[in-house]
């Protein structure tokens, strides 16, 4: 610290408040782009291949097609790549192009209740304006909804604006329906590990089974990883809010757009599982008239409402909205890959958390074969694998800010030497959760991390508590098959020397004492083995006292 | 998954695109709160605190007033608190408070290179957000500029418009200068944890010894931090960028606004350390003439720009605009509470990192005595201490996120081993770290963690290699110390027991004898001592390459 003392003259606030100004949310992210997930060469990278891919997603399967994707990756120089991204989706109206790639906080997904992976109509935009920010290169966007006619487009971001800058447009025929996007990048780096482009893609394909895509990385090497099912994936459904865990703020919201007359009808009609019945129950609960008009509600009458709410008991919310990968999917696509000893696929039923936000959890335990990543560096004796988690949210991959995502937290906060794993860390796991929601609580912008709902870690810590459980049984299975042969053979041992003798006491066939001492040692360790079995059943799941049963 | 199959009718785009719209930057940070840090009871009640504290020492140390914060906290029922803080800063011109209060990235701190704690206009804005969405009411804000007009404002944030809505508006006479904002806070939690409100203001006392903080807790008690030092803080300084670590697209962005005719003095006014000697080294490794006119400049031409500064040489950048806490200071504030056995603070001399933009980092590392965190739960035999991290952007108190965080990283990425600590997790160890900016990379808008810069990380570590390297020359001179010790007794027993044989022998004094051989024995360890201390002094400190030593 410098150490000549000088008199600080104290400032007026109109002197300092000169300097106030607003800024776009362009510039706030042009800024901040680690928000974005624009922070290191590789991250910014797979950044691009994210937000690009999962767009081409959520395209193709809202308009009910089977994806298709391509994606290519060319090095131009030193940190200097060149990506094109092209998709068989339904193609974008030309006059919606300027905003979807030039406009942040501008697309069809942040009003919706819906499942799908993009939903703040931040990421794409933010391609175009990293790309930009990097290279000065504006972005070309290709286009065609299918009507023959290709509109192609090179923008930039107008920064201070928020809008796009149309560099050129052309309009040509073609017969051809999708969208491709290509731009330059500089200050990026492409590698193989386990948070690049090829791997993102891996997981998305494992995740997606029903999605092609090619890859052309900068070596010129072609992968295709090829779809595991033809099902075309049902489009993603409008679900209702729940009304558990809904909170006064958003109930207030809704009601203030409401269209109903009264907010008896209001309710039943905005959100899910709200049945008459329920608005008669409701009445009897609450000191106003459910007759009233929904525009017109006080804060203190939805408080009402809501306490109302986390009294009584409703259905589960529908699962129809979310789209889970299935059980025989992952087992298709990320066991037979692992080709583990042991696996398991745990689907929960849908819950709520905070918001009214209906969500399910899929978890999958693989153990042995070629589960886990293998340890490198030094290690201690013996251990080769060490566990893997791979996260996904609406089936998308997350690979950075492993450490302070729920997902993460929620697996290291099952105790898994309760279920016969001493050394979680050094095991030949791969632990695999998907969580699935039409609104997911990232962290950040960058969507890489799943904010600590307390909701979502309990649904997923009882998943992976119900398949540490089926591990748990396996295990000591094997482990009584193990002690079962031990036993089996010291006991064979035995009666090996002591049938000759035996059979010289009684005078009768060695050969036959020795079979019949066999069968009654096989038989005994039968019975103890299933004795125990029986003792292992016994154990009962936690109850779950959220809801009652699914009526349905 | 539901079995049955239906065929899925393929959707057209200009369909989807009927749900396009755009929404605003309060609507976005709405529906995401926990990209500002609200999530979680207690979590969400600190960043209140946060908010209103960063804004208020932003506003003292820019006017040049010594800080004087209350902050009080009441609990009004179930999960439901009021807050009032009051600070004696400049205060707020009527005219500006609905947008400091009601629109989000509105403010002083976005355009301005300058260190302050807030820089993006979101936080306190999204005080009163969150402190609508909870509980409905307004917050209010009461402030004078010191000519005796106190305004008292009630307002709400309209979320659609991003601006804030007016509830009620006052003017009175009263004598007084500073801003008291108070509201009420739903689905919070006050306790007194290490990442509670309290230990959020107790750890802003540490880093700012000028400021004294008032706090009133739910209990009613009141505790007093009161300053360590008188010293007015000297207002943040304007800090031109530097030449290094400069993007081509900042630069370019800098030209469109400039005033200058000719790119050379556009470069020497707008960056630091360019002189008119550093132009002329320039004319000769660029292609093109630096008479050009800035705002013409050409992105190619800038990059050629970049990649000569690249080459160059600049002095490092000027430390004026940083605020270091001070060697001094931490020692005072820090490290007297901890009342370690050793103690070390390293300041290192500012940097860049990308986007030309300077910082500074400050540690210091305290270890025995209270360092540490008390050891709680199962422990291993002898353990009773706790590595502790306590992370500081700006000298505000980074609390959450940790895991996440370059300042946490690298920590971790030194080896302590080397330095003499052999269980880094398990000893009693307080690190603690400050990173000065005008513009500290946070991973989100909620400020909790720091992105991982490169450079950031290696200052980091290189400031706590050092911290280690003094740890060290203490740690192995303690060893010493013991082993003299006991050398030394064991010398003085055989002593003791050769003098009267000596004497008996020589026929000397035993008295002499003993004295003498004494001297011998405590010189002889002395000379042993000094010879290892100059061994240890001869290692070499990492060179660093990145600037010419600072001529000024």
């Amino acid at each position: 610290m410098a150490e000549e003392e000088t008199a600080v003259k104290e400032k007026h606030a109109d002197e300092l408040f000169k300097e106030f100004r607003e800024v776009s949310v362009t510039e706030f992210f042009r800024k901040n782009r680690s928000h974005l997930g624009y922070s290191g060469q590789l991250r910014s990278l797979t950044t691009v291949v994210h937000e690009l891919v999962t767009n081409s997603l959520d395209a193709c399967e809202e308009a009910g097609i089977l994806p298709e994707l391509h994606f290519e990756i060319r090095q131009l120089g030193t940190e200097h790549y060149k990506f094109k991204a092209r998709d068989n989706g339904p193609g974008i109206p030309v006059n919606h192009i300027p905003k979807v790639f030039g406009t942040m906080l501008a697309g069809t997904k942040f009003h919706r209740h819906i499942q799908l992976r993009g939903q703040q109509g931040i990421g794409v935009s933010g391609v175009t304006l990293f790309s930009q920010m990097t290279t000065g290169q504006p972005i070309t966007v290709r286009t065609c909804t299918g009507d023959n006619k290709v509109n192609e487009v090179k923008l930039l971001v107008d920064v201070t604006k928020n809008n796009a800058e149309i560099v050129e447009t052309k309009q040509y025929s073609g017969y051809w329906r999708g969208t491709e996007v290509e731009g330059e990048l500089k200050g990026v780096a492409y590698n193989t590990s386990e948070r690049g482009p090829y791997e993102y893609l891996r997981r998305t394909a494992i995740a997606n089974p029903y999605t092609e895509i090619t890859f052309t990385d900068p070596e010129g090497r072609k992968t295709v990883f090829k779809r595991s099912s033809n099902k075309v994936p049902k489009p993603p459904m409008e679900m209702k809010p729940h009304p558990k865990g809904l909170a006064v703020d958003d109930l207030l919201n809704f009601a203030k757009a409401a269209e109903a007359r009264h907010v008896g009808s209001f309710l039943s009609s905005t959100f899910a599982r709200v049945s008459s019945a329920k608005v008669n129950e409701l009445q009897k609960l609450v000191t106003f008239d459910l007759n009233k008009n929904p525009r017109k509600l006080a804060w203190a009458e939805a408080e009402e409402l809501i306490k109302a709410f986390d009294k009584m008991d409703f259905m589960a919310p529908s699962s129809e909205g979310l789209r889970p990968i299935g059980e025989t999917q992952i087992k298709n696509a990320v066991l037979s890959i692992l080709k583990p000893e042991f696996e398991v696929v745990i689907t929960r039923p849908p819950k709520v958390f905070s918001g009214g936000v209906p969500f399910q959890i899929e978890v999958a335990v693989a153990y042995g074969g070629n589960a886990g990543r293998p340890a490198t560096g030094e290690q201690e004796e013996g251990v080769t694998s060490k566990a893997e988690i791979m996260r996904f949210a609406n089936s998308t991959p997350l690979l950075f800010d492993a450490s302070g995502c729920a997902l993460t937290k929620s697996v290291n906060a099952v105790e898994w030497k309760r279920y016969g794993i001493k050394d979680f860390d050094n095991s030949p796991l791969t632990i695999f959760v998907n969580l699935l929601s039409m609104y997911v609580p990232y962290v950040s912008a960058g969507k890489q991390s799943v904010a600590e709902e307390e909701e979502i870690i309990k649904e997923i810590k009882m998943a992976l508590m119900e398949a540490g459980r089926k591990f748990q049984i396996y295990h000591s299975r094997m482990r009584r098959e193990i002690e079962k042969e031990a036993k089996m053979n010291t006991l064979l041992k035995y009666i090996t020397e002591l049938a000759p003798a035996l059979s010289k006491l009684t005078g009768k066939d060695e050969k036959k004492i020795l079979k019949d001492l066999t069968h009654l040692v096989k038989e005994k360790l039968r019975i103890e083995a299933l004795e125990e079995e029986l003792e292992d059943d016994g154990g009962e799941e936690e109850a779950d006292t959220t809801f009652k049963e699914e009526g349905e």
